[in-house]
Formats: C-alpha cells, sequence, structure tokens
C-alpha cells in the first residue's frame, strides 16, 4: 500500500537512516516502507534477538497490532496470555509463602478488546516485523553499525544528514544521506552520546537484576500466571511464557543496600536456589534453562529526544527503567508510532516542520510518567499488607468507593500498565480550550471522548457486507487522519451532512486542499484513501443496517467511502438501553452526531458537533490550520 | 502429536491409500497423519485447486478448523465474511428488482462462535491442509492416478487392499498395500465404479449452471453480500469473495425445460449479457474474469460409502447437489472427519472393527437430508412473497410464533446450513434409551445436551493462568474421547468426585482397559493424553477461579489435567441469572454436577449424573463397552 510513488532518489540518498532494529526501529520501519519512504534500516546484531529481552505486548499494542494487520503473526506463535497477576507474601505468623489475592491485568472497568498481556520471546516479534518490511521492499542491513554523523539542514536543505556506517568487522563502509536519522539503538545509543544529550536518573535508585527463562517442573499453582512473590528469602517475579517456559526476575542488589555493588552478580545456579527458598514449601526443578543475564539498570530518561528535528532518538535511548511492568516494547513501538505518522505528515506536504516538535514533549512526559509508575509499582503493594485483595476487590467492582486513594491508584496503574493510559497533553494535534478551534460546535458537553487519549472502543455493523466489526480497528494504520462522522439519524441530520459534504468539497478545505492529484484515476476498489492520502472518512448511522441506504442517506462524498459505512445497531452491555450504542459510548446525541478527528495514532485530536451550516466545517479547517501547511477555509470563515 | 510410533512398515506398505486431494481427501490425510498413521494421498492434478470449485467454509466447520488450529491460516487469507443473505424480487406492479428482506446467515438463535459463513477459493484451503501434512511428514503424490484395487481380507488379514497407482503420463507405476483405500476423487469416483457402488438420483430434475468468478464494477448496493435475485429476466445468485471478487451463479437450463439439453451451454458472454439484464436497473460490469464454468448437476446421493469396511467413499463421490447452500465442502469435512477418528479408535485397538460400520449410516443419513434440504431451499423463497420478511423476522426475534411452519422450516434451514443441524441418530456412540447403557443415572432429564449433536458452547475460566476460553474448544483434535466433569459445586461434589476417579482408577474400567504403556514415562508437559491415548478428561468446577484448589478439590486423576480444569465463572447472556452459566447451558445442576461423554468429532454421546457409588462409572463402562475391544467393568457391575 505504497502511497507515494517510488523514491527516485540517488543511491545514496534515503528518506531516513534507522540504527537499531529492536521494537522502535522496526516500528517505525514497518510504517514508513508502507507509506512508500526509503529506507536504510541498519542493525549491528547478526541476526535478530536470539534469545531473552522483552517480551509483554499490552493490551493497547495489541490493538495496533492489529491495526497493522500483524496480530495474527503474532498470535499464531502460541504465546502465553496473562489475564491476572497474582501476589504471593509470608502468610501471617506461618512459614513459607500464601497467595494473598489476584489482580486482573487489565480489569473489565478498562473497555479493552484483549484485555490481556500477551508474552512472546521478542525475537518472534521482530520477525514478523521484519516480514512485513521486506514485503515492503525494506532489509535491515546486517550486522553495520553507525560510526558517525552530521546534520546540516542549511547546507543541504533537502538531504541535510550525512550518515557514516560500517560492517562490525570493518571490511567494508558507506556513506549516505538522508533527511532523517533515527537512533533505535537501545540504552547505550551512540547517537545519544555523540549528541552530548544527557540522561537524567529520576530515582537515584538502582538495581542489579537476574532474569532466567527456562522450562520447570514445580507444584506451585500460579506457574502459569504473572506473579509476584515476597519471602523472607527474598523476593522474585514469575512470568509465564509461549512453549511451557516461565520467566523469573530476581533482584540480586539494590543501592540501598549497605554493601552495594553496580557491579554485583549471581550464578545461574545461585538464583535457582534463590528461587527454591523464595518459592518454599513448593518445589521448583529446571529442565532447561534458554536465557540467563544479570544487569544493573537504573531509571534513566534522555534530556532530549532531538536536538535538530532531523536526528531522533526512542525506545530504550530515551527511556530505561524496571522489567517488573513489562513496560519497555510497548513504550517504544509507541514513540515510533508517533514520529513514523508525523514525518509522513510533514514529509507528504500536510503539515508544517513544527509538527515534527510535538515529538518530544508527547512521548517524553509518556517517559516520565512510566519512572513515576515504575517507582510507585513496586511500593503499591509492598506497603499495605490487604493491598492484593482491596485491589481484586476494585477490578471486579465498578462501584468501589472512588474516594479511597489505594483503588484509585489501583485503577489508574491497570490503565497504564495496559497502554491505555497514554494522555498526551493539549498542543495544536490535541484540541484544548487554548488551541486556535473556538466555537460554540468544538468539544460539545456531552462527550465521553477525551483529546489526546484513544478513540472509545465499539462495535457496528458495515452496511455494505452486514459485518460485525470493531469501528476502532475500521481504518487501517494508513497515515491518514481519521474522520469519523457519527451520523445520528439521517432522518434528523440530513441537512447537517449535505453542508458538511458541501463545506468539505469547497476549495480550501482542509479536505480539498489536500487532495490526491490522481484523485479522477482512483481505483473504485480504493476503499482508504480515494480522494486525499492524509484522510479517511467513516460515516456511523443512527440506524438498523437494513434501514440504511447509503446513496439515499448520505450525501456522495461521504458515501463514496461505501466500505466505511455503519449501522449504530450493536448491542453493548456497558450502555444496554442505548438505541444507538456507538454513538452513545461517545457521548454523542443521535439527533445531532458529531464528527470526531481521530489521528493518524489512533488519539483523538477533536470532536465537533454536526450543525447545519458551516460551523463544523469552519471548526475542522480551525483545527486542521493549527499545523497545516496551507492556509484553509479562509472562505467560510469569513461568512 | 503423532501418538503412534512411527509405523515400520515395509516400504510398499501403508495404512491407507487415500485418492483425491480435495476437501474430504485432505482432511482424512492431515487427521490421520497427526495420529501417526503411513498415508499414500495421491491426487491426479499436478497441483491444487488454482482457480474456482467450492468456497463457502460454514460456521461450525470453522469452529472444526480451529479446533485443528488450521482455522487463522485461512482467515489470513481475508476471506469474505457472509452475515446475511438479501433477497431480491420484481417489486409488486414495478420494473426490475428490489430487495424484499434479508436473513441472517446464521441466526443468534444458533449459539455460534461463528456467526457467518466463510468465503475463501478451494485452493487457499487445500494449501493449509498440505502445508500441515507436511509438517506431519506426508505429500501428496502428483498427478498419481488410481488404475485399479483389490480387497480381500482372508488372504491378507493385515494389509488386505492391493492398489495399483500410476502417473498420470503413464511413465512409472506402483502397486501398494494398505490396511484401508479411501475415495475422496469427486463425482466421478473411479472406486466407486470399480465396485459397481450405483447413484440414486433423489430428485429427477437436474440443472446445467453457470458459474463465474472476477471481479465487477456496479452500483448493486448488496455486491458484497449474498443474494438470491430473482428477475423476469431469469434468477442469479451472488457471493462475495475475498479480493474483491464475486462468484455468480446463473441456472442456465433446467430438466424441467421444454427444451431441456444437459449438454446446454452458454458463453462467458452470454452470461454476463444475462446477468446485466437480471440487475437491471444497476449496472454491472466485468473488470476482470477469473474462472468461469458451466456443468450439469443432478442430485445423487451413492448407494453405498463402503461395501467391505476396507475401502471407503467420501465427500462428492457420495453425494451431489446444487452448490446454492454451499454445502459441500463442508459435508466432505464432515464425512472424512467421522471416518478418521473411526479408523483410529479401530487400529489403535480401542474399538471392535465393527464401528467402522457406523460411517456409513451416519454420513449417508447426513447427505440425505442435505438433498431433502437443496429441494426445499429453492422452493422455500419462491412459494411466499413475503418469505423473506417473515424469515428476518424470526431470525431476530426469538419469541417468533414456533407453530407457524414456515418459520419452523426457516429455523432448521439456518440451523442445517450452519452446520449446526448435523443430527447423528441413535447408536453405539449416540446414546438413546435403546443403548446397552441403561440405568437411573444416564441422560438425567435436566439436560440440554441431545446425544448425536454437539457439545453447546460455554465460556469458561482456565484455573491454572486465568484464561478464558471456549470449553468446547479446549481438547484439539487429538482422536480422543473428550470427558467433560462438570463438578457442580465441590464442597457439595467431593465424594461423588473421589468415587468417579476410584471408578475410573479400577482395573478394568473403560479408562484403565486403555491406558499409555508408557503412562509413567509420560512428561508432565502432556496435558491431554497423559494416561490414554483415548481420552482426555476436563474438569469444570462451579465456582469462582480464585476460590479453586486444584489439588484441594480435585481427585489427583482429574488434577493430573491440571490445564483442563476450568471454572465456571463467566457471564453468558443466555443464561443471565446462572451462578454457573456453562452447568446453567448443559442443563446440568450445580449441586449434583455431570459427565459428558463427547466423542472425538465433538458430538455428545452420552451424558451421566456425577453420584457417589460406582453408578457413574458403571454407566461409563457400559457406553464404552458397546464398542470397546475388552470387557468392561465387570467387578463393580457385580456390586
Amino acid at each position: 500500500m505504497a502511497t507515494h510513488a517510488d523514491r527516485r532518489y540517488a543511491s545514496n540518498k534515503y528518506d531516513i537512516v534507522i540504527v537499531g532494529a529492536g521494537p522502535a526501529g522496526l516500528m517505525l520501519s514497518t510504517c514508513l516502507a508502507r507509506w512508500g519512504y526509503k529506507i536504510k534500516h541498519i542493525d549491528n546484531r547478526a541476526e535478530p534477538t536470539p534469545t531473552g529481552r522483552a517480551d509483554g505486548i499490552q493490551p493497547r499494542s495489541l490493538d495496533l497490532l492489529r491495526n497493522m494487520g500483524l496480530k495474527s503473526a503474532i498470535m499464531a506463535h502460541k504465546p502465553a496470555r496473562v489475564y491476572e497477576v497474582a501476589f504471593w507474601d509470608p502468610p501471617r505468623g506461618g512459614k513459607g509463602i500464601a497467595r494473598t489475592g489476584t489482580w486482573a491485568s487489565c480489569p473489565s472497568f478498562i473497555d479493552a478488546r484483549y484485555p490481556f498481556t500477551t508474552l512472546l520471546h521478542q525475537g518472534m516479534i521482530e520477525r514478523v516485523f521484519i516480514a512485513d518490511l521486506e514485503k515492503n521492499g525494506t532489509q535491515v542491513q546486517r550486522p553495520w553499525t553507525i560510526t558517525g554523523f552530521t546534520s546540516d539542514e542549511k547546507a543541504n536543505p533537502e538531504f541535510p544528514v550525512t550518515v557514516q556506517l560500517e560492517h562490525i568487522d570493518g571490511t567494508s563502509s558507506e556513506s549516505v544521506q538522508a533527511k532523517y536519522l533515527f537512533g533505535g539503538e537501545g540504552a547505550r545509543s551512540f547517537i545519544r552520546e555523540q549528541l552530548k544529550i544527557g540522561v537524567k536518573h529520576k530515582d537515584p535508585i538502582a538495581h542489579v537484576w537476574g532474569v532466567m527463562d527456562g522450562v520447570v517442573k514445580t507444584d506451585f499453582p500460579d506457574i502459569k500466571m504473572k506473579c509476584t512473590i515476597h519471602s523472607e528469602h527474598g523476593s522474585i517475579m514469575v512470568i509465564p511464557r509461549e512453549d511451557n517456559m516461565v520467566r523469573l526476575y530476581i533482584q540480586i542488589a539494590s543501592s540501598t543496600d549497605a554493601d552495594w555493588n553496580p557491579r554485583k552478580t549471581a550464578t545461574q545456579e545461585e538464583v535457582q536456589e534463590s528461587a527454591k527458598r523464595i518459592l518454599n514449601p513448593y518445589s521448583i526443578e529446571w529442565e532447561r534453562v534458554e536465557w540467563y543475564s544479570v544487569y544493573p539498570i537504573g531509571q534513566g530518561i534522555s534530556e532530549k529526544y532531538t536536538l535538530d528535528h532531523r536526528v531522533f532518538l526512542g525506545g530504550d535511548a530515551c527511556h530505561t527503567h524496571s522489567p517488573k511492568a513489562g513496560q519497555g516494547m510497548n513504550t517504544a513501538f509507541l514513540d515510533a508510532l508517533n514520529l513514523a505518522w508525523k514525518i509522513h505528515a510533514v514529509e507528504g506536504g500536510l503539515a508544517k516542520r513544527s509538527l515534527l516538535e510535538t515529538y518530544e514533549p508527547e512521548r517524553k512526559d509518556v517517559a516520565e510518567t512510566l519512572l513515576d509508575f515504575d517507582n510507585k509499582y513496586a511500593k503499591l503493594f509492598s506497603q499495605r499488607p490487604d493491598a492484593a485483595s482491596e485491589a481484586s476487590a476494585a477490578s471486579t467492582s465498578s462501584s468501589a468507593a472512588e474516594d479511597n486513594e489505594f483503588i484509585k491508584a489501583f485503577k489508574s496503574a491497570c490503565e497504564f500498565t495496559s497502554g491505555y493510559g497514554v494522555a498526551y497533553k493539549p498542543n495544536e494535534l490535541n484540541w484544548s480550550p487554548s488551541h486556535p478551534a473556538q466555537s460554540h460546535v468544538v468539544h460539545p458537553a456531552s462527550t465521553k471522548l477525551r483529546t489526546g487519549r484513544l478513540l472509545i472502543n465499539a462495535d457496528v455493523t458495515r452496511v455494505v457486507d452486514a459485518n460485525v466489526v470493531h469501528v476502532e480497528q475500521e481504518v487501517p494504520l494508513n497515515g491518514a487522519f481519521r474522520l469519523f462522522v457519527f451520523a445520528g439519524k439521517p432522518a434528523v441530520t440530513a441537512q447537517a451532512l449535505r453542508d458538511l459534504a458541501v463545506g468539505m468539497a469547497r476549495r480550501g478545505s482542509f479536505y480539498s486542499a489536500y487532495a490526491r492529484a490522481d484523485a479522477d484515476a482512483v481505483s473504485h476498489h480504493e476503499h482508504h484513501n480515494p480522494h486525499s492520502r492524509f484522510f479517511t472518512v467513516c460515516t456511523v448511522v443512527a440506524a438498523q443496517r437494513s434501514a440504511v441506504d447509503i446513496p439515499r442517506d448520505l450525501p456522495a462524498l461521504l458515501a463514496r467511502y461505501r466500505e466505511h459505512v455503519y449501522a449504530d445497531d450493536r448491542r453493548d452491555r456497558r450502555v444496554p438501553d442505548a438505541a444507538a450504542p456507538a454513538h452513545a459510548k461517545m457521548g454523542l446525541d443521535q439527533d445531532r452526531g458529531g464528527v470526531v478527528v481521530v489521528r493518524p495514532d489512533g488519539y483523538v485530536g477533536i470532536v465537533v458537533s454536526l450543525e447545519e451550516g458551516t460551523a463544523t466545517v469552519d471548526a475542522l479547517n480551525q483545527y486542521f490550520g493549527a499545523f497545516s501547511t496551507k492556509k484553509l477555509g479562509e472562505t467560510q470563515a469569513q461568512l
């Protein structure tokens, strides 16, 4: 689905050089390769991660992988699925350990499609991305490394970045020119060091962790669950894996220890003996150890993610933290996704170059929250003996007293670890009262959508084929903004819909200003981008599917997206009495409707009421005008 | 998961020769290869089906494919999904065509996991099976054909069947010996002809059909749905396909026509012109035709499926009918599945050879029903002008008057086409009041399960990892009988569970009589068949997951299947008030419990109450004793 003509650059010129083929580098590369960019992607390892490393895919990341069409290839490896976390502690007045409670991984108050954590070896996940990359004509060049780079927009405005690359055995090297350079090289980033960007240590406490993947024989009943085990002999974390494997994390040393030494280590046998003591009275024997590693880790955050908005960092190069909450790979994915679509918007000509300035604050803020959370996570349960059972109550009961601080903290922790808690702050993309788009139609009081957060999930029925679908998944990750027109009842909103279509079609609107030059030649099989590479339009009608007649009920502009017209007729247990459940979940009146702009990465940009006249399109023009390269909708604005 | 030691036969000796690598042959081959049999599989085509042929996978077949672990490979091809069928007729007093109603493919009164028909080119489906076969060491030998065979159990009791095979170009040939021969060669079966088995024509009416697969440009609104279109210019059936394709079926001639000629044909252009006239006032243009074929077809049924229970027929070799209801591939799958596990039960030593005698009556009865249905299908909607809207009402309302004959016919048609209507009649496998197993615990009055029909679907929570699972999918297609112990509340049923375990462990029980010789050496990672290759035991406890303690609540025999212990704690909207919804759906009291024996192909064999004492195991011994090679449970029966 390359949306750009093949780049006909000189052989040493690229849109981007990506260093590192871990989760961050691969997500960026996969997106940009799909959207038609020319990529030089290198990694200093001879092959993808063979064992160990990250393995946790959080619920929101699974949504993203599905949106990319990669979920089924991941699930084909039969990963472990963690639905619950169990807490084990010394029993009151007894010996050994006892389960003190369990905690849903992703409790039902979070409306997740996949309410579990998926555990799979990082190498298998990398290979799924690599296969997709190769389908789009991009190969990861291995084992190659970066030896130097310069960035000078004045000297070379089109390809300002020059990068020196070398085979790791030193036998060959090349110099390439690019528009961008991305460092997804992990915690010891060469690019970050060359840029002299410091790492701030949020919490001065550092730890040495031992981690072991293997197959065990045990009578410990929760070996297939994620467990936090505290005992008088120390603490351990259990995480189930694919292929009957289990991962054990064990804290070997802490900078709070009297004899703290960041180079303290432990042998495999010592860790196994330690695990035996901690799990007592249960037995544990190793049948096979796949991977064992000891590593010191502190909480660090990169002071900058970029200096010049040409050379960017993401993933572990920007943030390090404990492995306990399984956030590393997920945060790396979202760093890269955030950058990918912004590069596309700028290079495709939709957005001003300054849009790239939103990458660092949006993602650095998430990293700060992650590090705060990482600190709290350990304390949350160690402080209160009844914490686990309270959490258990909180996760199953929606009426739990909200004023209990612990329950609040627990809920926000669940939201955060599931990936649904990411909340981008107001800026030109995420509407707020200080955004240039200001009118009575913006952000209707009833809406339950929050700008800077994910679109709420809802089932709808696709009109053309009666398929029941997840509305938030209907636009694939195509780099386009998603316009969800919640059309309400067509009999009531007919004029407003016509006015919306007229306004969108008008010269100088956000929509017409970025129309495809080849729009007239586009095949009628093009479902997502018939008019513009930067917008995909979905219309949700508050009616039963059989009552919807697309050409009769919708203006031609909306009807052109016939594969994206839906009936809001699927019962939802969260709004059991709603006639139009998807409208109700979004908090949009079915007699009025609304337009929801969703950023290409799935976060809500703005919500606008659907009104007769020009106000709706005016507000949309103002929204997009805040970052578009062209002045939008001047004509209407003056009406 | 080969369950037999590798067969160390002489190179020209096989367990089975399978002729034809269409749906029937591939299903049989795939099952038997997984279970460790040595197979000679030939097909006279140089490669799998390149275009055309069958393409409809019904809801129940998708369950089966999932149970085999093949569903995701099928779905990766992005097949079309048909949720609704639309009916178009001449409008009253008008010209052209108008939609008169729609009919859910698999209405909600059928409790289907996948309430849609999956449409995908047969060749892609064949390749999924072939890939699985190859993983299990079996290759389809192409292009080879069968030239002759003999079957003589007296002359050669171990390998009674001798088969002559030849490369289609005649350059090489071989003669092999086998225990069985299967003809899955399609309607013109060489094997059937050699056996001089006649074909009975159920309905003397024959038809000539034209079928065209291609990509069209049209404004016909239901082109992505299955449609039956009647117009003054003739009738057509529309079926959506993968890759924006559509299939059109058009009836070219009928033996009821005055000028009937079974060799009547039509060119591609004539069919396209005809489609244009029928669809008027909508337009239709062909962008590409992938496949076009004209073929005469009558309703035929093979008089026998086997003569000697060594040479068997299945699939189109046994039954031909119109393509309209999309049943061909599905019926072929189920023919082969039915035969596969019975061969396994006999060759593995569990069942007497006479078990094979149940293949023909079970599957021939389904074929008779299919042919009856095929007749009715066309008539159902042509007879009544309001049929479609009545069907529409029936499919959405569960309270529709049951005494309306049309609605009854409609519901039974839906059940049948979805694959959930297959009902095997009483025999030694499907308990009835005339079965040898007779006691007060057999078939408790409350149960909603019906012997000879599929287990009812239910969600449960797997205890060891808190995963929410589909209980009916938990045992993979491993050739074993599935014992579902609905344990009720453990506090109430503790003694009955202990007695069940004691009885199963007792020498001479159905369970102990067929224990694995290597049971002591089995890995603790063996989840499904630790004790016996012929039984997998699942236990469903009427409790919340967190309240279940497997070693405390279950006897060791049941606890050994720790990956198959479930908590019955998932709400089900069909039994919204039930404390133990899976128990409630099965109609089993949670204070009493029950044992459900499910055949290896998913059909319920017998339901027995869970009682203290020996009655429960006695009944199970009587059930299995009806077809087992050994006398079972004599000791208890005399108590």
